[in-house]
């Protein structure tokens, strides 16, 4: 999976991998350009291609569906007023599927970037199998598919966000913290989903990273990474504006980070993980709080609420098991700093929630020797980042190919 | 400093980023194909580009002499021959320096790739002081450029490789291991350099990776990582297929990745660095050489030299030294894979002499959790490789923006 445009073959790859590349880099171009508002004279001279070649372009995007007139230009200014191109109401959008440990998350976002559909089950994952909770999903986005439908919206792709590694042909190859192993999501989901919708599986810490990239405090940041979780923790890594996933998907992987030559021992055969340290079940174990993902009663509120009712009346265990997990977390990111320099690091899932305990220690632990600093942000988007960030992949593929929609006949 | 086109500005980025980005695009597209070897009807498949459009833009590489006609294709098939183009024999090529703690070394590669200078010599840049080891430098370059002028090359670029971070400015921010803070290289050298060269500066293990990515096993790699070193310790991070510096140029500091709680205090202000553990001064002491940077007489081996030698009599002190520092390469690097999950690794620096005694156990220590393995590898470049890194990155601005050319008059 890949966000963003690939870069050229460097020398000594494949020839073919360039093949149409110049076409598809203009035809993107232009439609990048052309959804943030532009009329055809600002497109020409923000891409340096000739005015003929600009109205062409522009008349497939328009003839795609993925562009649309928004009215005259340049009102009250000299010369003949332009037409200001701009993303569609209806036409395509993107869909987005988290499965995490204890919920189910769908989104829908359009060709403008807004969310135009946000829908949450609290459930839990870890007992439930692959089966049950991917056709849980299945059924949340048929859900969505028709809401969106009703508003003139076509899904163009899907993305869905899964709490562990993943490779480029949607094999779940690893997912400690909800059991799973080698499941291949289409295999339970085929039957549900749109025929002929593109699936693309990843990471959920890739997913909010691509979502902040896109809708959050990444915009405008070129390095960054966002640190998530719940029960295990991981980092999405953007680098050089693109998300940087590493071979096989593996990048990003900061819960086992050791953090101490103590520390219980971990899935993965080690000790002092960072997850086993500042995860949500090590917190709430620490704080006296039963880590059992959902409450006993229904309404009752989750481990992290009650962790947080509780550091908020002053309750002294949990105020040190949040102190304690800061100084892990800042352990852990004085490695990822050293190794990686972001700009930012954006706390994510159920750090936001718990930010105000965590951050000062741990950015105390964190001491750089650099003089370069980083920025530790809080993210504005909410639980359902890693959904976004899944919307946000389903619509790259049109915006980094745009006539990939015609070949797989979406929108006509 | 970037290598490798840049991605197009993400929303929410400032437009005038993407100005004449389509153009340079192709241009840069058709360069690259035609170096490697194409005819034009071959760039036009190739690229999408139209007959026309890729007549129109050879020519202008043929102009400014960045391209050759080589002669007749498709001879003995059957249809009309199309010319095949090439590399020029001679014009642009770039060069690059490396500033290291014991020598400087000077490289130029020509648009085909070829190393068509180098030069190195050993001295002691520890105690010399910027000045009069940049003016040595600046000397050793006169002397390349003046060589290779004889063969027709213009240099259009010059890149230098330090032990330190650097901004991209060049500024040297921070070269501990030579004891330079706040170095503007440039205040040194400008006299001294072709005027009008655009100058590069740049850590020498990011430029050591430039160099894999280009000329050694970073060749069809995605993502790798180039440990290197001699007294520091570093790494050079390819994300993506691209160098990835991280904000100020800091990313990839491997050496201070902490390795064991315990350990001599680093300059750095912390305990149990990697590079103090395992670098060159490390284990010249525990092999009980003095790791003095340049032997007492000329013509005596140097320190690792030395190394080499008592490991391969079997000398059981340095036998331990390097077991002991392949133990925590090994933990330094399954930080690295943790969180980067490489395809390879490859050990270049003093790291490739060494790399009999090292590999083995820093394998060993670096037992992954996850399934998918990590190549670990030994540059074939030569102890060159960060001064051919710094070519590389001479050369790229043009191959990145051909008219950058024209419009610095360099070949004309």
């Amino acid at each position: 999976m890949t966000v963003g445009t690939e870069p050229r073959p460097g020398r000594g790859e494949g020839k073919g991998e360039g093949q149409s590349s110049s076409r598809r880099h203009n035809l993107s171009a232009v439609l990048h350009h052309a959804l943030a508002g532009s009329t055809r004279a600002e497109l020409s001279q923000l891409t340096g291609l000739g005015r003929a070649t600009i109205t062409s372009l522009v008349a497939e995007l328009l003839d795609l569906g993925l562009l649309d007139e928004q009215g005259p230009a340049n009102l009250g200014r000299m010369g003949r007023p332009g037409s200001r191109l701009g993303p569609p109401a209806a036409g395509a959008c993107g869909v987005g599927l988290e499965i995490n440990v204890d919920y189910l998350s769908v989104v829908a976002i359009d060709l403008a970037g807004r969310v135009r559909y946000r829908a949450r089950s609290e459930r839990d994952n870890r007992t439930a199998g692959p089966a049950r909770v991917i056709s849980a999903g299945a059924e949340m986005l048929a859900g969505a598919v028709s809401e969106v439908g009703a508003d003139g919206l076509v899904p163009v792709g899907l993305g869905v966000a899964v709490p562990g590694i993943t490779d480029r042909d949607g094999l779940i190859r690893e997912a400690p913290n909800v059991g799973w192993r080698d499941v291949r999501l289409l295999d339970h989901a085929a039957g549900s989903l749109p025929p002929g919708l593109p699936v693309t599986v990843d990471n959920e810490a890739n997913l909010a990273a691509v979502a902040e990239l896109h809708h959050g405090h990444g915009r405008g940041r070129r390095d960054f990474v966002v640190l998530t979780g719940e029960v295990g923790i991981g980092a999405g890594i953007v680098a050089n504006s693109r998300l940087f996933r590493g071979a096989g998907g593996g990048a990003g992987e900061i819960g086992h980070v050791p953090v101490s030559t103590r520390g219980p021992l971990c899935g993965c055969g080690n000790r002092g993980c960072l997850e086993r340290l500042a995860g949500q079940d090590a917190m709430l174990s620490a704080a006296g709080i039963n880590p059992a993902v959902l409450p006993a009663e229904p309404g009752q509120p989750t481990g992290v609420a009650l962790l947080v009712e509780r550091a908020a009346a002053g309750d002294p265990a949990a105020l040190a098991a949040l102190a304690r997990s800061g100084r892990y977390l800042g352990a852990g990111l004085r490695i990822v700093t050293t190794l990686l320099a972001p700009e930012a690091v954006i706390f994510s899932g159920i750090f936001v929630a718990l930010a105000p305990w965590l951050l000062k220690p741990a950015a105390a632990a964190l001491h750089r020797r650099s003089d370069a600093g980083v920025d530790l942000l809080i993210s504005s988007l909410g639980p359902d980042a890693a959904a976004m960030g899944a919307a946000t992949v389903g619509l790259q593929r049109v915006l980094d190919d745009p006539e990939s929609v015609r070949r797989a006949g979406r929108l006509s």
